[in-house]
C-alpha cells in the first residue's frame, strides 16, 4: 500500500503553516575525548528550549543498516517511496541548474576532462576549470543535433557540466564512459538492455563529436559522461498533500529535487542567516516550507567534527526567527547522519523533532541522538514524517469510518 | 505478505486464554492547567499494579500520522491489514443490530427524515423520533421487493436505521442520496461504476416507494440513504488464529465488527461493571475475549476530559475481577486516541500494557502515553498485537525449522 495513495484522498487545505528544517548530514558519532557527537557538543539554547514544546524521536532515512544518498533520503523526507521513486544524478543535476526537463529527456552527469594524445585521462576535472570557462565551452555546443535528437550541455559548477539528450524513444539504460580513474580510456557507452541501443549510439557519437569541438581547448579537451537518467513525472506536493510548497536551499541537487515534486525554490542567499531571511520574506506566501541546511554534511564529510558543531550553533542561532514566524508545525531533523568519524554519509538513524500544539510532549530534554532514542515519536522510517507533519498541521481527515 | 497467511499456518489450539481490553479512545492529549493527559490524571492504583507484571509500548493504529475511524481501528487490533480489508458503515450498522447477513448482500445507512411539500429536507433526523417509532414505520416495509430484489428495512436507534438488499448482482458503486444537509433536496443514487446501474435504478425506486408509504408519517416522512457496502466474508477467528472468541460490548458497530470476525456477542448490560460481570459468567466458554469499553471515547469526542478520567478510573476498579479470572495473557489498549482537547479521533498512538508470565517485563512504572513511549514494547502497528497475544499465550509454533 503506498501512503501517499491514502494521504491524497485524506488531506485538506487549510491556513496552517508546516516548516520541515533539514540540517543535512546532522546525525552524528561520539568522538574519543569526549563520548559525545557533533551535536552532543553543540550549545543549541535554542532548540533545547524548542524542545520543551515538542516530541522527539529517531528516523531511519531508508531501512535500518541502509546508507542513503541524497536523493533517496530526500525522497523518503518528502513521503516518496524511495524503492518506488528513483532519481538518476543526471535528472538531479539538470533539475538543480533549472534546465526544463520535458518527460522523456536523458539527462546525464559530464565532467569536461583532460586527455593525452593518445586519449588516456591525465585530469579528470580539467583541472578544475571556472564555471565561466566551461559556460563558453557549453557554448560551443549549441544546436547539436544527432540523428533526430538535440543535445543540450549546460555548465554545473566548475568543470562539471549536465548533457541532456531530448527526442523520441529516449533510454537510460547505458554504462557509463567514466571511468572515475585517471590513467584510463574512457569507456564506450553501452546499452544495459536492448532498447537502449540506439540512444548508445547516439551518445558515443556525441563523445566523438566533443572530442572534435573541443580539440583546441586544453585542458578541459573531452567530456565524459555518468549518471544516465530518464525524466519522469512526479506527484506533486500540491497533488497528494494540497501543499503550497516552497524549499530554501542553497546547492543545485537540492533545488532539483525540490522541483521534481513541485515546490517553487525561493531566492536565498548562501549563508545560513540568509537562508533564514529568505524563510522570514516568504512565509506568508506558502503553507510549506522546505529549509535545507548543506554545509553541515560538506563538515562531516570532510571529517571536520568541529566545524559540523559550529554549523549546528549556527542554525540555532536562527531558530528564534523561526518561532517568531509561529508556524503551526516545526520539524527539525536530517536527511541522515554524517559522522565526522565515517567522513561519509552513514546508515545511523537521524535525531527528530517534531513542534506542535498537538504533539503530545515527550520527556526528552536534550536534542540528541541518545536521547531521541528514548522520545515518544519512537523510531520510524522518514516516509513517515509527512503524515505527522500533515496530522499536526491538521490538515489530514479520518481514515475509514 | 500478510501477517495473517503466516499466523494461520502456526497457530495451535491450546487452553491457554487471552482478554484483550479495549478502552476506546484511551490515548489524550494534556491539558494545559495540568499538564497531564486523561490517562496520567486518572488514578489507577489496579492497573499501575498490573504494570509490575507486564511490559508496555504505543501503538500506532494504522500508520503514523493517520487518524482511524473505528472500522479500521478495529480491524487492525484484530490483526487484518485494514488497507486489504474495508468495511463499509452500511455493513456494520447491519451487523450491529444484529441482522443475518449473506455474501452479496449490499447494506445501507438509512435515517428517517422530514421533506417539505416540494420535497426539500427540513429534518434530516425526522425529530430525532423514537427507536419504537422508528419499528413501528419499518414494519410497513415488511415484504418489499423490486425487481427480484428483497429490501428488508430494520430500525437501529431513533431515526437512524439499515436497509438491506439481497438478490443476484447487486453493487455497492453507488453515491449517496443524503446531501448531509438540510434545505436541499435528497440527491438522486448514481452508479459510480456502470456496473452499479441496475442496483442504482432498484435504490432510487425504493426512495420514492418509501415516500409513498411514509406520506402520512410526518415527520418521518421520508428515507436518506448513505454508505452503500456489500457483505464480503472475512476469514475468522477462528480459521486463522484457532481461537474461539467472544465479544462484550454495548454499541451496535463494535458487536457488528465483532460477529464479521467470526466472534460470539455475549449478553451484557450497558455499564461497565455489567460487561466485567459478563466476562466473569462466561470464562470458562471461550479463549480470547474482547471487552470493549465505549463511553471514554465518548466523553472524549465531547471534549469532556474529566469524564473520560472518569471512565478510566471505573474500568481499572474493575481489573480485580479481570485479574480473579487468571488469564494468561491480558492486553490492555485503545483501538485509536480521542483526546478530549480535539474532541475527535486523532492519530497519535496509544499506550499497550501486555501482561503475560513470559512478556519479559520492562522498567515503565506508569500506564501513560508518555511512559509507554520507552516501552519495552517500542512503537508498532496495531497489527502485530494479535502475533504478541497468540505469542505470549504460547499459542505460536517456531516459523521455520
Amino acid at each position: 500500500m503506498d501512503t501517499q495513495e491514502i494521504l491524497k484522498k485524506l488531506t485538506i487545505e487549510t491556513p496552517s503553516k508546516i516548516v520541515l528544517l533539514v540540517i543535512d548530514g546532522l546525525g552524528g558519532l561520539p568522538r574519543e575525548e569526549t563520548g559525545k557527537t557533533e551535536l552532543e557538543e553543540a550549545r543549541i539554547p535554542n532548540l533545547t528550549s524548542l524542545l520543551e514544546r515538542s516530541i522527539c524521536g529517531l528516523v531511519d532515512p531508508i531501512l535500518p543498516g541502509i546508507t542513503p544518498g541524497s536523493g533517496p533520503a530526500h525522497l523518503a523526507l518528502f513521503g516518496y517511496d524511495p524503492f518506488r521513486y528513483q532519481i538518476g544524478r543526471g535528472v538531479l543535476a539538470a533539475l538543480g541548474i533549472g534546465f526544463p526537463l520535458e518527460p522523456g529527456d536523458v539527462a546525464i552527469r559530464g565532467n569536461f576532462a583532460t586527455v593525452d594524445e593518445e586519449g588516456v585521462i591525465t585530469n579528470r576535472r580539467a583541472g578544475r576549470i571556472s564555471t565561466e570557462r566551461s559556460a563558453e565551452l557549453c557554448r560551443l555546443f549549441e544546436g547539436v543535433e544527432i540523428e533526430g535528437v538535440d543535445i543540450f550541455v549546460k555548465p554545473v559548477k566548475e568543470y562539471r557540466i549536465a548533457v541532456i539528450l531530448r527526442g523520441e524513444g529516449l533510454s537510460d539504460d547505458l554504462s557509463d564512459s567514466d571511468p572515475q580513474r585517471e590513467g584510463l580510456f574512457p569507456l564506450e557507452v553501452k546499452p544495459i538492455t536492448p532498447s537502449a541501443e540506439k540512444t548508445s549510439h547516439i551518445v558515443n557519437e556525441f563523445i566523438s563529436l566533443a572530442k572534435r569541438k573541443l580539440h583546441h581547448s586544453y585542458p578541459a579537451n573531452s567530456i565524459l559522461l555518468r549518471g544516465f537518467s530518464k525524466h519522469r513525472i512526479f506527484p506533486t506536493f500540491s497533488e497528494i498533500y494540497k501543499l503550497k510548497a516552497a524549499a530554501i536551499a542553497t546547492y543545485p541537487m537540492y533545488k532539483g529535487i525540490a522541483r521534481l515534486v513541485g515546490m517553487a525554490v525561493l531566492e536565498t542567499g548562501e549563508d545560513i542567516d540568509s537562508q533564514f531571511k529568505s524563510l522570514q520574506e516568504n512565509f506568508n506566501a506558502y503553507d510549506f516550507f522546505y529549509l535545507h541546511i548543506k554545509h553541515t554534511d560538506s563538515a562531516g564529510e570532510d571529517g571536520n567534527f568541529e566545524q559540523k558543531v559550529v554549523l549546528i550553533e549556527e542554525v540555532d542561532k536562527n531558530i528564534p526567527i523561526l518561532l517568531d514566524l509561529s508556524p503551526d508545525v516545526i520539524i527539525v531533523t536530517g536527511d541522515h547522519s554524517t559522522p565526522a568519524l565515517l567522513r561519509s554519509h552513514s546508515w545511523h538513524p537521524c535525531p527528530i523533532l517534531l513542534y506542535s500544539r498537538f504533539c503530545r510532549r515527550d520527556s526528552v530534554v536534550r536534542f540528541s541522538e541518545r536521547d531521541c532514542g528514548s522520545g515518544g515519536l519512537g523510531r520510524f522510517p522518514a516516509i513517515h514524517i509527512m503524515s505527522l507533519a500533515l496530522a499536526n498541521a491538521q490538515k489530514l481527515i479520518k481514515y475509514g469510518a
